[in-house]
């Protein structure tokens, strides 16, 4: 492989220099925050930064999750004292649903997406059609500032005036798509329509949504490779799909964990947890930040090259509960019972209403089957849940995240 | 007047001074352009750029408008020729309706608007509440990067959600507002009616539409002190209003002309002529580029202690055209007519029908008046028109740039 092939030599260096190196990046930046932010002076006051160095260490530290800024922001306006840089160097302020807002600054490539955009083949002078948004989100800011890193130029298209937008597809050529996957098949089909070429576009930077394998095969079929992204409003870019097409790189700027859903343990290898990010670049310095989004990490490294871990993707909230029968069912709960059950790749609860009366049945898909294993599952739902419910075995669930889902009508 | 009153020196410059620099660096910019872009390659093949020593040489240079760079970009996709710059170099490319292309580089604060910021009172810290749009048209970048330029964070707003941003507003506590005027009313009114403090808005940077008078002083009523802003997506910041709201000064890196009208001449001070500019910067090289739209400059210097000169603001297209009985009527034949009567203050031609019969009336507002004057005047409709029409003298005329105005009714 070629050492163009990476962004830096961050991507492949060896697990143990990773690990070494990112834990000693955290320790300086634990004592940043503590100096600058006074969120995390007050949070992390009896912890020596000297004295993190190694995972367990690391996961005796508090998780902070979005309720928590929200409670900040709104006590000490506008940041929560969680920002670590003066004002006069934050270029942006943006704001999402609380609501909560979150800085940026003149820091180079902020939202860290440059590494996204290379790994997916972006080389300088390429042209990016960017739709994702630049008003109130930093979603188009985050695709923009990686593209400047790399020296693409960027047309900011955003959502909507899909006729002016494959106009200026066809006139300008660009060679990358940024977007949702959904948006990007109604500017394919609107050219179609108007008989506009689109061919220039090969590669598409796609995220904020899931990416169903039938979409990304649709575009197989036109000639554009689709890779995948992952990023908050708050950290920025998570991981991103390099060409080996293997779930999602993580991020070389964050100290990366899979935590109990809404809790603060890590969980084993393969286990699905809460994405919980440390921030290694200054400006926000989040520390054990619980994102509220599943995901689980797949085993052993990428044919490309790269040495970080890797994870599935999205798999859904963390925060998903509902009640059933006068009893809360929490997604932590459905992890539980997938925990005790290696032979469940994935499940989700639903609920039913029969007769005025809650029904809930666990749908799994299984490694293997049979009515042995159907039973050993249902024992464990009743002991985990308290409740009684039905174990049936799907072929596949949906991949829209949902682990909870309540199918009851009320009329 | 202190010193930080001032975004440079440039602004205080002796007016000779000014013109000897910038006419220097005209001429390297000739040069330059001449290298680097084609399409003045051969435009100015025959010129050479140490003969540009005065206004008069500039005045030999040809206008270059709109349509011929569509005409340029449409044979030599997607710049046309003009830009000067690799392209790895470039930010952006805009969109306007053509369509035509506009790009931007990396150029620190390529859009020149932080002179218009510092002119209205930003300093370094202070929060912009952007409402231009960052979609398709440079207007949201252009209020961004000149915010940057000071050391001024944005809340990139866009148009729409006035209820989402008048909560941020509440919240983030901006000074500045940036944005069309007919929008920040629509924002304050929405903060009346949600009972959400507005009053951290002290600054309002507006463009891109008419600011009357009424909604300057129903801003001012509320303690918000509104700036107008001139510019355009080819050429950037034009004009921009001072503390001293005396008509816009004209930016420092520009060479600023008014000619005749669709036409090549410079009209004399005072007149009304189609605004003109050759930019200094070097990514876009714009030589003698004619906006297409209408101003006149105002007599003396502003009592800020800027030494430039100043416009009274956008005053119309010059395209404006329509047909009466068969005969097209110009915009530049209605300034024909202003110009031999320098009683003339303002005017427009109106077109109504009256039983299916084409009638023209130009409507002026005169310095002094009388019947001898009124039929001075329609003689020179006559002559310049060849076509006979009323004139009535009019106390006032709406400030929408309008000079040829159809209000025939067609059923």
């Amino acid at each position: 492989v070629a050492a163009e092939a990476f962004y830096d030599e961050l991507e492949t260096r060896e697990p143990e220099r990773r690990e070494r190196e990112q834990l000693a990046a955290l320790r300086r930046q634990i004592a940043h925050a503590k100096a600058r932010a006074p969120f995390f002076g007050a949070l992390l006051k009896d912890v020596n930064p000297e004295d993190v160095t190694g995972r367990a260490a690391l996961a005796a530290l508090p998780v902070t999750r979005k309720g928590d800024l929200a409670a900040a922001q709104k006590a000490n306006p506008p940041f929560g004292g969680l920002v670590a840089e003066e004002r006069s160097k934050l270029r942006h302020v943006y704001m999402s649903p609380g609501p909560l807002y979150e800085p940026d600054s003149d820091v180079r490539d902020y939202w860290r997406f440059g590494r996204a955009l290379w790994a997916a083949g972006a080389r300088p002078g390429e042209l990016v059609h960017n739709t994702f948004s630049y008003h109130l989100v930093p979603a188009g800011i985050l695709a923009e500032t990686g593209a400047a890193a790399i020296g693409c130029p960027v047309f900011p298209a955003g959502v909507g005036n899909s006729e002016i937008q494959v106009q200026a597809i066809a006139d300008l050529k660009p060679s990358i798509y940024a977007g949702t996957p959904s948006f990007l098949r109604i500017l394919a089909e609107k050219a179609d329509e108007l008989k506009l070429d689109f061919t220039s576009i090969r590669t598409g930077m796609v995220g904020a949504e899931a990416l169903t394998p039938s979409l990304r095969q649709a575009m197989q079929a036109r000639g554009i490779e689709l890779f995948n992204t992952y990023g908050t409003a708050d950290v920025g870019l998570i991981g991103y799909e390099s060409r080996a097409h293997e779930g999602m790189l993580i991020d070389e700027n964050i100290v990366f964990e899979l935590v109990e859903p809404l809790g603060s343990k890590p969980v084993a290898d393969g286990e699905i947890g809460e994405v919980t990010v440390s921030v290694l670049t200054p400006t926000y310095p989040l520390i054990r930040y619980g994102t509220g989004d599943l995901s689980a990490t797949l085993p052993g490294a990428s044919p490309c090259g790269r040495t970080n871990a890797r994870i599935k993707g999205w798999m859904g909230r963390a925060d998903q509960s509902t009640k059933v029968r006068g009893m809360f069912v929490h997604a932590s709960n459905v992890m539980d019972v997938a925990r005790r059950h290696p032979e469940i790749r994935k499940a989700r609860i639903v609920v039913t209403s029969v007769d005025n009366r809650d029904e809930m049945t666990l749908r799994c898909v299984v490694e293997g089957g049979g009515e042995g294993l159907k039973r050993a599952i249902a024992d464990t739902v009743q002991s985990v849940l308290k409740l009684r419910g039905a174990v049936e075995f799907v072929a596949a669930l949906p991949d829209d995240g949902k682990v909870v889902e309540d199918a009851r009508t009320y009329r």
